[in-house]
């Protein structure tokens, strides 16, 4: 039973948040996104003087059972080699944890393979792989319900270690392709502008995917998958996402600050917002990307993205790499003068 | 005589930048512009592991003899007051500068006020004000040499101490009008566009403004103000603003990488490049902001901006905000594995 106790911000300091913001020593919105951010993370922090605690990543790993039908350029022992190499601590998303002061905590929801205990990557395997879903669902829904509770799990325990804003990232060859299938359910988006490049595929690799995805939906009910959101995350998911699924869930029960990623935290944002659509309020968008159909899907979100850098890494980089201009907004509100206190003359209406 | 020995980026090291970054264990280009940035600050600094040491606000104040035309909503005094305020720590500069280890430089260029020594602001006042360039040319021809020459000092003693990157800043009630008038006459672009809101006016404000800057304009032969930048800085010009040109031609000849914050700073560099175009290869454009014709402006230098957050406060707050993106690039450079030495297999092209 998947349940979560998420509420809608909690707005009764909205307008005193706005009040302080507004006093600060600067033309009145010159500092424009971040000023929105402020308010934002004040809300769900309930405070004016909001402030980030031991930001952590979670990185989520999982295989797909769909890579043998050549939908990735990614072949499936790169998941493996990637978590192995995220615990070296010399991958992409290692640089920008260290420069931001951000925990990095591995998870393996699925990989498949064993982990050397040594690397640190915490057990949570659901399944060695995801069942092909050309052919039969990826997850049964006891599978499901597991992995939604393991990614739940894992953000109460770095919330109990004082954790309150977090990054979800992922690493799963082929996982472009269940999320392409989420956004062109959940999004109600033809699933040709679903469908990208990936790691790196070519155009005639990308009508191969669109293909194989579009015989794989033909196995569900369209109307059936829109009108249940668990059914599609068990027939066309991978366990890393179905696990950021439940970890973003939590985290916003929690009072957290939800640092989105890529395409595919995206795609899970997407299914977490069907469950729960209060989940949206507790999310900052770090970027939108190059990957065809991230805008697209962000707007359907209706999220203003922090940066545009035409990133498509996965990992959680793009969410860490925004992390700094979050935090600006943070101290801008606690560290600014006011015009008061500031003995500076008012210069806007 | 202003002369600066700026040179183009020495290229020679190129391709081997682009191979050090295309080896790194990530689909090919997936960090976008960090890639980029990689790229061009490794090729500043002649290196294939460039880094930033001591990185450096510089922030010039200066008064407008304009100002009492109406043309802006900030009183003169503001510039004096804001000033002083950056020197206390607690303005909108300051908490960005603690935030990313910034030192800050505040330059009194030429505000109509004497400052306390003790506020620690360097004094390289040119004079009390510009003129008021509605009736006679801002600046003499010996004044604009001597702000020139005090903005290059200033970098060239911030680069002994060890600075190799750079942000400038600028305070000055009034001086969107005169930016106006150096893009409206640098960019070839209608003065209409070129005017916008500054600190905050409303329509009726930004017509009377349209209005004294085409009555100021008609002083001079418009065809003589484009050959002849020196005539257009200092017949329209700013003190901060000079030596803000100053500065970023001194950093360029000494291969400093430059960050470029708003509207303001935007209208220096593209004077600068007037004199020197090769000024251009040094700078990273760290943001696009709301203030009207910043965007434009952008265009017309050919930069690419970092962040996009409708920020238009000026002090160099734009450019500072960045920082942390641009030296994500570094940190990628220098700290990510390859696909030999991180035993990942190599799944792209």
């Amino acid at each position: 039973m998947i349940h979560f106790a998420i509420k809608p911000l909690d707005r009764s300091l909205e307008s005193a948040l706005v009040h302080k913001i507004n006093s600060l020593t600067k033309p009145k919105g010159s500092l424009g996104f971040l000023e929105e951010l402020a308010l934002q993370i004040g809300l769900i922090q309930h405070t004016l003087s909001p402030v980030f605690t031991n930001p952590t990543n979670v990185l989520f790993g999982g295989d797909h059972g769909v890579i043998y039908e050549g939908v990735s350029l990614s072949p499936k022992q790169v998941t493996y080699q990637q978590m192995a190499h995220f615990a070296t601590g010399t991958a992409g998303v290692n640089f920008l944890c260290r420069q931001h002061g951000f925990n990095l905590v591995l998870v393996d929801a699925g990989v498949d393979a064993e982990f050397d205990p040594k690397l640190g990557i915490l057990d949570r395997k659901v399944r060695r792989s995801t069942r092909n879903y050309l052919h039969e669902d990826a997850m049964t829904a006891e599978e499901l319900e597991m992995a939604v509770e393991r990614g739940a799990e894992v953000v109460r325990a770095i919330h109990a270690d004082g954790c309150n804003v977090v990054s979800f990232g992922e690493m799963g060859s082929g996982n472009t392709s269940s999320s392409s299938i989420w956004m062109h359910v959940f999004g109600n988006i033809p699933l040709a502008e679903c469908v990208g490049a990936g790691a790196g595929l070519d155009s005639a690799g990308i009508r191969h995917k669109l293909d194989v995805l579009t015989r794989a939906l033909r196995r569900h009910d369209i109307n059936e998958l829109r009108a249940n959101p668990l059914l599609t995350m068990a027939a066309y998911g991978g366990f890393e996402m179905v696990m950021a699924v439940g970890a973003m869930l939590q985290a916003a029960e929690l009072k957290m600050t939800i640092l989105l990623d890529g395409f595919i935290m995206s795609a899970c944002l997407l299914a977490a917002s069907q469950l729960y659509p209060e989940v949206k309020e507790y999310v900052v968008y770090g970027h939108v990307g190059d990957e065809s159909g991230h805008k697209r899907m962000i707007e359907i979100l209706g999220g203003r993205p922090v940066l545009n850098l035409g990133l498509r890494l996965g990992e959680g980089t793009g969410a860490i790499c925004a992390y700094p201009i979050v935090a600006s907004a943070l101290h801008m509100i606690n560290e600014m003068d006011t015009f008061v206190t500031g003995k500076v003359t008012k210069y806007f209406k």
